[in-house]
């Protein structure tokens, strides 16, 4: 199977890589996480990046805040999809870090998620690897069928809760 | 191979479906073109969505405007990917599009290019298929060095241009 | 009398949930509280939307943050009116929801009151009921009077409290 | 029947006016159309709203841009549900409107829809008339299944013109 | 000496107020403090601001936050200046205050001053007072002067902070 | 009567200036027109600002687009009120104008209106002087019942046209 | 002297090139023009910016709009001062251009002036050449005096204007 | 060497300015560090900024928050470069001081840098500085050298903390 590089563009998107690492082990997809700044290292990403298709990747996820380049970056230096995450840093709440993943020019994509989003980052790649691979289109369905049986018992607990409180006020 | 569906939240966003019915057709990637809306048609959207796996299809692209819910709405219904195009429509200049296709909550991603972007969504999806496809990665590789050489092209053409302005000058 | 809906789109907008439900309360208007996402249990949702004027509900009132679509996905099945509420959820302040509310197309409305605004959707709510139910109306007058007069209590304590001050400086 | 009150702030806010006024004539529902503001006229806005349940309305429409306290203003005036439609006016793209109208303070709310639209502004009145009225009901689920089948058909072209240019070009 | 209102519409507001309050009581102009809310007491805030020059006051100070109709409503009841203070409240940082106060149509200006700026509401309608106020401008100029000298004594403070540090790492 | 100055920025913002001149002259307040700016002629506005009072100024009008400091460094320079007008100008509808116009800091306030409303800053100029100068609150008076009977009568026309209509359809 | 590179994104962002080309040139700076794109030639960029300093430039300018990495990805190959235009492309007013030219992250900094002001960042240029360079420190001067004279001539000529439309008036 | 001057408009942004000097102490460039401020004593900031060439600056770094004019008011006075830090102060986030800085009109640029960035303030007059000093060159080279090499830890680091991880797990 293809493996997926998480790539932080700071140390201080730790908790969004792990929650996108912690996805893919779920899937039991192959992954490898680092730290690598399309300002402070461009060098070393874009030597990843052009040569991550023939390294075995299948797609990267690239998490980055401010004026977040990291996942253009990488997506100018390969054909393989690039998963911008936008994260939120300094003051303007992520917004800054969404437009500078999204509005990428004709020619170059980036599929962006929402803000802080790496459990989504990693289901994204895991459903472009799944256009191929039956199993782990399985995994993705029960993954989400779990979900759904996740909120159908939260809806019984919380109806329940409600129509006591009723009976108790009467 | 896979197929793309295009489908358009409203006959309005023609001119984004084909950019993207171009850029596919470019790539010899079959596609479908489709007008359904999640708010006007949502049944017809859930019969499409949720058998499109089955159906051959590899990804989704959804196209609208405002409260653009048709890609969610999509992607609730299938574990393919979906790339979701904000169109400019109304008055917001399409950041209340953009917002609602990328903002998605957890669980369920949609794989959001910038607004109006029709054609790097069709070439997203093409990577995704591209993943597992060599030749289609060559043909994106292709695509991207001609894309390279066109700017290396103009890149002469305006270096000389301001060149010859200066030696008249002078 | 008709019952109302109150529609979370996560059990973490349950604090706006409760301010609905407690209104209702106060109005003697019934009401069932249920957890019921757009993209994660959509198919309960249409099947609860689609049958929820036969089952006897008045209105619908959908909780929800981020790409916030589950008023609208609501709306888009049935014809009863639905009451949207922006959640704050995430890093941009709920103006991602109020957009994804509040901008509907045309054909399905969606009636968007203010972010977090759960009391306000109940008294919308009764408002609607109160067209044609004369002793809801009058209890909304008397809600409407004993709110002027609680404001007109604070006045005078505040004016009173300036007052005092003003003359001990002096 | 109740009648619904389409009110503009401007007159220069007709077009939008006049697109709720259709849309209540193609549903049989009577209403009358007036100019004040919340600004300019306030005495009259306050004499309209405060008589307005006992002068056979059943809900209110207002129509304003920039600081749009039309609706506010006359929802402080009545408990009768009041619509407020967002105009684009002046230089911020109808945004000053939106806010100025959806965020109301607890106790008063206003059903908002989107940034010009009337249409769905009088949709809304009458879900709210047919909540206790089979008949509108029944008038509003023929127009949404016009509204699909519209959409179907604009789907069916679309189809056909790709898959037949497709043809052509081989 | 003509009299300043402070209004504020609702008791949350009290800080700002209290703001205005104290720059007034420095300038020994003379005030009083009211809660008038224009959604919950309009008929107060009618019934005040269209007898307040009258009853000897020079200019009304409105803070308000959300949907902040207060100025707007009380500057159409008057023909005295109305200074609009935007109140921080709710989920969006008080720009949907500021848009709702000084977006105002042609022909009923608020004079608005920056989200929470009590003091400034203040120090503008005092410095309205002394258009035609010697004593009044020699206070405001001589309060100016104050402020010019503390800032120069920060300055001072600073620079010599500075100019030791860099001493000491010598 | 004490003068106003109407100062722009740029010769571009002359439409805003002549709204704010032709107001002035409608209410018989003498005024100058300048061009200054806070950037480009910094001197001039600091020598014409810190002398207005005694050259017999009552208040300052500035209109300014982009990083709008005119209105700014103006207040800086005087005690007088200061008026400032945002001004759409550059690619940003004039939201950077009203921010660097009415966010000013604690001890220098700027009584700003709406974006390009060159009338309502003259309005609220001649309300400044009106405090003192019952001719002219007389005049503001009369002009505000002219404007309300114009709103009366564009209800009339307007009322009688739908009605109309409703009589030509049946 | 140091020359200057202008480099444009994209051959869209001509205008704003041919102003900083112009401003260059009435400064007798020597100077390039390139198109050169982060995305779809980064390695031309690379190549350019890494070697800028030993060719004997002193700055580089860079134009780009939409998720503008230009002149970050500049920054990131080169410690001479990089100045970045954002540029008005696609929907978003510039402001998607704008944050991703402004909010580098510590260590890498971008020098940004207003959206599309081609004329600002040449002079910007200019200044940084003439801390060391008296003469062209006393040209700056010198087209500075030029451009308040030119202010206070438009000043005389509207000041003109008015007083004589007040005498036609009288 | 040219000195650079660290101008705070308010006590409050010391962190900001703070963060300048060290970086400027670090690369022994000397500075000085003052409080002076566009609104509250313009005339110092007059005095100071129009004699700074002259006096032996190279460079102004102007940090203020809300309408922050420093940085503008700055360059109006000299035609040394203006290094404009926009602060997080008041409500907004810093949104209005970095569109106030960085909006400047054609023909006074300030090289604005990202909300709060003290440090990169401090590299970019480095910068500035460098294109004429070789050996300030070589220190800047060294810093980033110094900062990639930070990076490159990082990402062993973590790389190594997550296959360490993968490991244990299985």
């Amino acid at each position: 199977m293809k493996k997926i590089a998480i790539i932080m563009g700071s140390a201080s998107d730790l908790a969004i890589a792990q929650d996108a690492a912690n996805t893919l082990k779920q899937l039991d997809i192959p992954f490898v996480v680092k730290v690598c700044s399309a300002h402070r290292t461009p060098d070393k990403l874009q030597a990843f990046a052009s040569s991550a298709r023939e390294e075995g990747f299948g797609a990267l996820i690239c998490i980055a805040g401010l004026a977040a380049h990291l996942a253009g970056a990488a997506a100018a230096q390969t054909t393989l999809p690039v998963v911008g995450v936008p994260a939120q840093s300094g003051h303007l709440d992520g917004i800054d870090a969404l437009l500078s993943t999204v509005q990428m020019p004709s020619g170059v994509p980036v599929a962006t998620v929402a803000i802080g989003a790496g459990r989504n980052a990693a289901l994204l790649c895991a459903q472009m690897l799944a256009i191929t691979d039956d199993r782990l289109a399985d995994q993705l369905t029960a993954l989400r069928k779990h979900m759904t049986e996740g909120v159908a018992q939260k809806d019984e607990e919380i109806s329940r809760l409600f129509t006591l409180n009723e009976k108790e006020n009467h």
